[in-house]
């Protein structure tokens, strides 16, 4: 790794599990002389303050002396966040997000940029279901992938992008350039429909008449608690991601349900070749994901096996 | 709990991780004088042997000493198993299982019985993502559920069913008796369900001409990895389970499809306010699963965070 730039001031609008966990990560690491945070909710201001995370918390959001400025807001507001921001700061600086949508915000903020101001979206592939201030920690970004999603006016190998890179594997992140387009379609599948699946699943099961709320609860270890945790995340975050990835989320979705519909056949013909064949391609891609470091081999996520172990 | 009663022999059919679990935990809790296994496979009979966790490997399955016969095998061979062992037992034994599906195995059981002989279905729900006699631990049955269900020769307070509660009890599990119609609902909601959801997930990720495997893998940590743990079960049961409760699998996922494509709509049309509703309703389940004891509170299952905390 090169070596490590040190900001004089970052301002990171936005308090919550990603934008706490950055402004902590940024004192860890000493990436900046002075990180300032704003949020437009006023507890959150609170809280950020009683954390001690960082070196002043502005509640009037006055970017001027910020050498970076990260918008970690929900994707819904990332826009229109930046459109108020960016009259305030100053030449030479730089402006980034850490929103889960990128073709829209590029599109929609690189038309406002005033000259001497560079916009590079990025997005940290990391986070857990947790929420808020308190939910962030310094190492979360430790060994994940973020990926930065230059413009023609930003590219690669640009300073404006290298500086940008630099500072998220200060951050301990391994970075990834990705056109903002693609990036979207890849997040639709590994992340935005995984998400949309949990949160139905959730709705069908506690809706079945014939099943009680409690029966769920209580037989969930069979494989229905797994997708409670992530239909734990942040709604408003996941109302934002839908709506702002329309294309991407509504195609992926779609060729989703045309499998789905598919496995319901083999199942009413009860055609069992296909479904073995359907079942079987899976374990390969796990043994990968564990291969390339992202999950644990352990069995049962190393929850409670083999001490009191349980799951299927 | 009432005393442990304990049997003179045991014979396990099926040396799989369950089968293999229920030997190993027969020996931790002195639940039987002498534990016998057997399996169809030669491969399985040589390690079931190795590990040495059973006191006799029969190759050729004579089940003439046992006083209670467990069936656990994959639930599409459970009753021809049934059929070829019955004959062989001994007048006062017991026969049970530990399939997914129960109302099937009650059918097809319940006319072969001899007189003296007692068939009770059960169901640990108990599991991991592994399979076979090297995955098994004594401990799976700790503190996890196990449904029995009794049929109208052998109702709850008979000394049938509540001698093999003893036995669940002895190994750890907590008991439940349950109407075998009504489990196979139940179980095709919290268990079935969610595993056909996950499998199609992996095949539908891995299908995109335009999304890399490289790329699902490498981004796997916003969501996607979840899924492929349960996707990476064992495909002959999961195919066995879908045909043998047909009729639940297809009912919940008719259901869930339908749940999806409300979803799918609301994207389309932008109505974020049906988005929010849907995502906000999911929450209190987590707690209420996480309160029950059925999974753990850590953000992401305490895999990796905080100390090189991941996810969404």
């Amino acid at each position: 790794m090169s070596e490590v730039i040190i900001y004089d001031e970052i301002l990171i609008i936005g308090g919550g599990l990603i934008g706490s966990s950055i402004a902590r990560a940024v004192r860890e690491h000493g990436a900046a002389r002075r990180v300032v945070m704003h949020d437009s909710d006023e507890g959150v201001c609170a809280r950020l303050q009683a954390l001690d995370i960082c070196d002043h918390v502005d509640r009037v959001c006055s970017a001027s002396q910020a050498d970076l400025v990260i918008l970690a807001v929900p994707p819904g507001v990332i826009a229109q966040t930046a459109e108020k921001i960016l009259p305030h700061m100053k030449p030479g600086a730089m402006l980034s997000d850490v929103g889960s949508v990128k073709a829209n915000v590029v599109e929609a903020i690189t038309p406002l940029l005033p000259g001497g101001i560079d916009f590079i979206g990025g997005h940290p592939i990391a986070g857990t279901e947790q929420s808020g201030p308190d939910a962030g920690f310094a190492s979360l970004f430790a060994d994940r992938w973020c990926i930065l999603t230059p413009s023609s006016k930003t590219v690669e190998d640009s300073p404006a992008a290298q500086k940008l890179q630099n500072f998220w594997q200060t951050l301990g992140s391994r970075v990834e350039f990705m056109d903002a387009a693609h990036h979207d379609l890849v997040l639709a599948t590994t992340s935005h429909l995984p998400h949309l699946i949990a949160y139905a699943l959730v709705g069908t099961a506690t809706d079945m008449e014939t099943v009680t709320k409690g029966e769920v609860v209580k037989y969930s270890a069979a494989g229905f608690r797994d997708f409670t945790r992530i239909a734990a995340s942040d709604p408003v975050m996941w109302r934002d991601i839908c709506l702002q990835n329309k294309d991407a989320v509504i195609d992926v979705l779609g060729r989703y349900i045309e499998d789905l519909t598919a496995l319901k056949k083999a199942v009413r013909w009860g055609d069992g070749e296909t479904l073995l064949k359907e079942f079987t391609k899976t374990r390969a891609i796990r043994d990968k994901i564990i291969d390339a470091g992202q999950d644990v081999a352990v069995p049962n996520f190393g929850r409670d096996a083999p001490e009191d172990g349980t799951g299927n």
